[in-house]
């Protein structure tokens, strides 16, 4: 442990980090772990679909051209195939563009202007209105709410959500109108909400009538291992505990074929899937329903789904692992750092020593490696302690992301020790 | 002219009309010319499309992956082929999704909730914003400033764009934000702004600072005739008058390619842009690329889109010739009736005697005809005389086009001679 180590010992730990950071600085390497984005392996899994729907199939299921205008909800096939994994019937589903972001920025637009069902006013016209953001969390979820002025107050996630009892507290306030939430595999601590967790945010008792879970659960069907992580359907707890539109669920198929090219959507209850579409009805005559066709032609039926996440598993597994392997072997027995071994997601989330956060990203800029910036996985991108850390390691080779964490954890081994030492410095003075 | 005929030739013509009325109810038929949809014929055109960009093709001429995130600008080369049509640089264009409305109604939104460059303060927070609204017009403009409260003011269109003088009037008052137009070949009526028109509307004094023209080129390339119209480049002639930022500029590929599966263009000054796509970039990571790069594998170069745009002006104008022609045949010598001959646009704009309007479309119905509500065309859907009808011939057959607008000529006939005979009753009374 970092903290028990004689002045010499510290000394010495941080003579022989600071050898091994030079040495890895000496190799000249350029390397970036910054976004989740899928590897072109991964791209290539769904190349098959450049070539679809292909000549004279585009005619859906009920007859329709999928070639033309219309369609505002999404062709059936399309909603029945993920309306399993969205944990609602095919009615409830609304398929939109290329980007669930969009679907999400969109409804907290339209709550602004136009409320929600419940709404006593626009959220535009409340005083003040504000947002639960469990921390650490995604940055663009932060960036919608920066974006309109939105106040945004950070949460403690757990390990299983965010802190309950806090949550609770604080949605007392009728000015918090929602909370985001990636329930699954969270961007980027990998935890999944537990049961107690998903039942107390269906039934706690909001002083808004019109509060929402925006419930991203981008990561539905990306596991990386074969446990297969379930846990509760959001829109069922809801409806059960009597908040039957509390929920709002995104998802989108970015991280299942194509990134640039997927399909979003939108999941909730009778209601609210009425609201979202007639606000969208103005916004656009219908989605491209071609790409919902190359979709259905592709994946075929969920066993397809089920495989082809598959393949992800089995190219993204190595990655993560070659992450915590080397955060383990440099700093597993440092007590300066801490993560969750993730079994799914995209992302490997390292908790530091405080003020040690920004200080690796310096470090590893000067050895050439790109690191998401300190705090951006906080709202405002403020990171109270300066102590999370996001890794992102899909994309780069297998190779590159040995090379590349062994040099991470090499620069927060450094970071921790200069922290300590400083911290050792200050209270003698 | 009905107007002259005597009581008793008034009855005649009435009886007349009467009888070819029943007559064609009596064939029982079902045709829609309610929206300007293309047809099937059309659609084929782009068939090519279906199985592009094929296997192994997603790199960009820049060399990024087409299957990734990324680019919210869009690919260069789809800009560069854009660029012409639109009218600015290609850096000067940002490619959206498959909509165009979806665009124009995000801009909206986000000078609601922003401001737009040159806003004291975002639109919303003004204590009341008003859009002029050349009419007849488009109804989907008209629904997006419906749905947000925004006062639309009904300007006559003169067959060479809107009453400018009237226009100059409205524009002094502050609370005028802004203009929909659409320039060539206009959504209905088919006429094409002047020279004169858009000179004036680029440089007349606004009270706004932030007053805006949208300027919906939808049709941009869509010519009914060899004579291929152009107007003047609206972003030059602002810059030319000292408001560079002045016009937003919309236009899409729905109605080249793919209707629902097209390509939407945002185009403007540096300023605009750059505005927009900070916009943008809270609400997506970066549109269909994929989707872009089978527009310019299918479309490949200016010169292709000519090509292109020339398959489907074969294929409309001989609908638009039917219902003219039927229209010419009927209400030619009746003075019940006037009517632009499209030379480009999706429509035939009809104006009938004051108070005819929902009248033919109560009978066509009647007769198995769908036709677009009275009132579709004009803000809040009040048509103030009850005399505008808007036909949309492009998406049935020529043979279905061509009986269709022969029982709609035939239900306008009927229902002008009746409004005659009543307004005459009602003088007599």
């Amino acid at each position: 442990m970092i903290a028990d180590l004689s002045p010499a010992d510290l000394d010495a730990f941080i003579a022989r980090a600071r050898a091994d950071f030079d040495a890895f600085k000496a190799r000249g390497l350029k390397l970036d772990m910054t976004r989740g984005k899928p590897s072109p392996e991964q791209l290539d899994f769904s190349e098959g679909m450049l070539a679809l729907p292909g000549n004279r199939d585009h005619t859906t299921d009920a007859g329709e051209d999928a070639r033309n205008y219309g369609g505002l909800q999404g062709i059936l096939e399309v909603r029945k195939l993920f309306a399993g994994p969205l944990g609602v019937k095919p009615e409830n589903v609304v398929v939109g563009g290329n980007a669930s972001l969009a679907m999400m920025h969109d409804v907290i637009v339209w709550a602004l202007l136009k409320g929600v069902p419940g709404s006593e006013r626009p959220w535009g016209k409340e005083s003040e209105i504000a947002f639960i953001c469990p921390a650490p969390g995604y940055d663009r979820h932060f960036a919608i709410l920066e974006e309109y002025g939105i106040r945004m107050i950070p949460v403690r996630l757990t390990g299983e959500g965010p802190d309950m009892d806090e949550v609770e507290r604080l949605v007392r306030d009728p000015a918090v109108k929602g909370i985001w939430c990636v329930p699954k595999y969270s961007n980027p601590t990998a935890e999944c909400y537990s049961d107690e967790t998903i039942r107390r945010l269906a039934k706690m008792e909001t002083g808004a009538p019109d509060f929402r879970l925006f419930w991203d659960n981008a990561y539905v069907l990306h596991h990386l291992t074969e446990n297969r992580r379930e846990i509760l359907n959001i829109v069922e707890e809801c409806a059960a505990a009597g908040n039957p539109d509390r929920a709002f669920v995104f998802a989108s198929t970015s991280k299942m074929t194509l990134a640039g090219a997927g399909l979003a959507f939108f999941a909730s209850s009778d209601a609210n899937v009425k609201w979202q579409m007639a606000r969208a009805s103005k916004q656009t005559i219908g989605p491209d329903k071609l790409n919902q066709l190359r979709h259905v032609r592709f994946l075929k039926d969920e066993a397809g789904l089920v495989a082809h996440m598959d393949k992800h598993r089995i190219s993204l597994a190595p990655k993560f692992k070659a992450v915590t392997d080397a955060l383990q072997a440099r700093l597993g027995d440092t007590g300066a750092a801490t993560w969750i071994v993730p079994e799914g997601g995209y992302f490997v989330s390292v908790d530091l020593l405080p003020g040690a956060a920004s200080r690796t990203v310096a470090l590893a800029k000067e050895a050439g490696l790109a690191l998401t910036p300190a705090g951006a996985t906080w709202p405002y991108g403020k990171d109270p302690e300066d102590s999370n850390l996001r890794l992102a390691p899909s994309f780069p080779t297998l190779a590159d992301v040995k090379t590349a964490a062994e040099g991470i954890a090499i620069c927060m081994a450094l970071a921790c020790a200069e922290v300590e030492k400083a911290k050792r410095l200050e209270k003698a003075a």
